[in-house]
């Protein structure tokens, strides 16, 4: 079976990336679409018309679909329970995409398939105690405990992004009902926030120019500019890796794991984010767990969770062929 | 092996409990030592005394010795490495013990025991994933996920009580170099740090008169007026339940787990102590997880540690056997 083929679909924040992946985790066949302020509804004809498109361009023999979706998941149902950032609750997910488009689906947290993709394949591999961090819109998380994927009683588990390290915080975002996560601290969100209240303190910075010359805050301008030398976009990346630090120092005494992967979006200022993670993590974790841990960047890019999800329905493939 | 005795040691912040435990957990000779001051070689010494005096009270036949130490282990070596509240530090523990006490010695940190035993024989029985909470001088704790113990990938792991809840929060106790711990904020200590502050602002209330009278504060006595309706010792309660429940929260949305055990001595205030924490998970949280969870208290009292040491000892010895 070694021909055989899936479809992989990440559905993010922002957007979905659909593509057709084969058992070599190459990927032949890409569809994306926007998925800003659409409703449920929207948000499923959208990911069955990316995957349409994508099986389509592959004329048409897909062996299984895997989602991987930034939303809480009940794996006794393949119910997507609650998502943070995205307009998707309580309903029977994989289900539903299954009987509309009439092939095995797969689906787990998109941390989750992160965390498969970096394991199996990438900065991971070989790791028996690994932690999987995505810092985008918000914080997404996926733990390889004893060589294997952790999800928990239910499959609601590796919610490191809402671990609280300020009880008396921001409230968190979207659907979070709690306070001073790790999210609402140090996401892609809280990187662009701080960066603009730093410019706005300096308006003379690159960062404060730029601003003022009509230019978006996001992510990515205060990565480009912090690579560029600008003191206010290196600052806030020090912020917000310092902030990161504090939550993988707790993340660190609670698994002492071998390695702490960070991907996602933010992780394009690579040491610029992780020079001041790793100097908070020496600080603050207990030895022995601090002194044998690395923190390294994640080796998949913005095809992580397409080729995680992709993973998922391979390794769910192989389950019903064991199973039958 | 039915008939096989091992003997269990706790070591705890302030004293040191062995027995002599049989296969079906029951404990049959004890001996009680103070810790509280003592060096590393004065402890080993009051370690290695009362093993001896639990043995020949046995008239000497038991198959080996467990421990449970407030302390991280790296379990390549049975090393010793640091304990937050105790004079330990760098020591091969168990080679050490095994060739003072000429028996095979298991070491592991007591909050990993404590969940053995709680797992094995108490409240979180037959749960796959389960966290056990130890709320003594610090906070202990230990993982049951998949069914089995979780140590980490060198045996330094489920230091749950070193999980940051407030980063910019008050510095740890002892020996942990960081800040707004668990355990700075939620254990023992910080129960009757908070009662002793709430006392003076309140000095008519009943803890208040208490410690005019020369009375010390200490958890027992908060509890025991907190159970006579002191409206001081319950708020010192509720403020502690409440912090526990910020960090429970936490654990949950990473976890997912079917149980979360508090034990230790701060848990005689019973509910007082974890209503409010399960009022702090309803609303902190993410569903399904928060839904899902059971909060309860340790069946295991006092005597959980020693009890888990013995276990550990059993396990060690069945894995022995296999082996050989």
């Amino acid at each position: 079976m070694a021909s055989r083929r899936v479809i992989g679909v990440d559905v993010g924040g922002t957007k979905l990336l659909a593509g057709v992946v084969d058992a070599r985790f190459g990927v032949h066949h890409r569809a994306q679409r926007s998925v800003v302020g659409l409703d449920q509804s929207a948000l499923l004809d959208m990911a069955v018309d990316a995957v349409r498109e994508a099986r389509d361009a592959a004329g048409g023999e897909v062996a299984a679909i895997g989602f991987g979706i930034p939303c809480l998941i009940d794996q006794r149902t393949g119910t997507a329970v609650i998502a943070v950032n995205l307009s998707l609750a309580d309903i029977p997910f994989r289900d539903v995409m299954a009987e509309r488009l009439g092939l095995p689906v797969f689906v787990d947290n998109d941390g989750n398939v992160t965390a498969l993709a970096e394991h199996q394949a990438g900065a991971a591999r070989g790791a028996r105690e690994a932690v999987i961090l995505t810092i985008g819109t918000g914080i997404g998380a996926g733990l390889i405990l004893r060589g294997e994927l952790y999800r928990g009683s239910i499959g609601a588990g590796a919610e490191l992004g809402h671990m609280v390290i300020d009880m008396d915080g921001p409230r968190c975002q979207g659907n979070c009902p709690n306070y001073g996560c790790v999210e609402a601290l140090a996401s892609g969100t809280a990187l662009v926030r701080e960066a603009t209240r730093l410019a706005r303190e300096r308006p003379r910075s690159g960062l404060g120019r730029a601003l003022a010359a009509g230019r978006d805050p996001s992510g990515p301008l205060v990565t480009e500019l912090a690579h560029d030398g600008d003191a206010v976009a290196i600052e806030a990346l020090t912020l917000i890796g310092a902030r990161l630090g504090v939550a993988i120092a707790s993340l660190v005494n609670i698994f002492n794991p071998e390695i702490v992967v960070v991907g996602g979006g933010v992780i394009a200022a690579g040491e610029l984010l992780l020079a001041p993670a790793r100097a908070v993590v020496a600080e603050r974790a207990l030895p022995p767990s601090r002194d044998v841990v690395r923190i390294v960047a994640a080796r998949f890019g913005a095809e992580a969770g397409m080729v995680g999800a992709a993973m998922l329905a391979f390794n769910g493939l192989a389950r019903l062929a064991e199973e039958a």
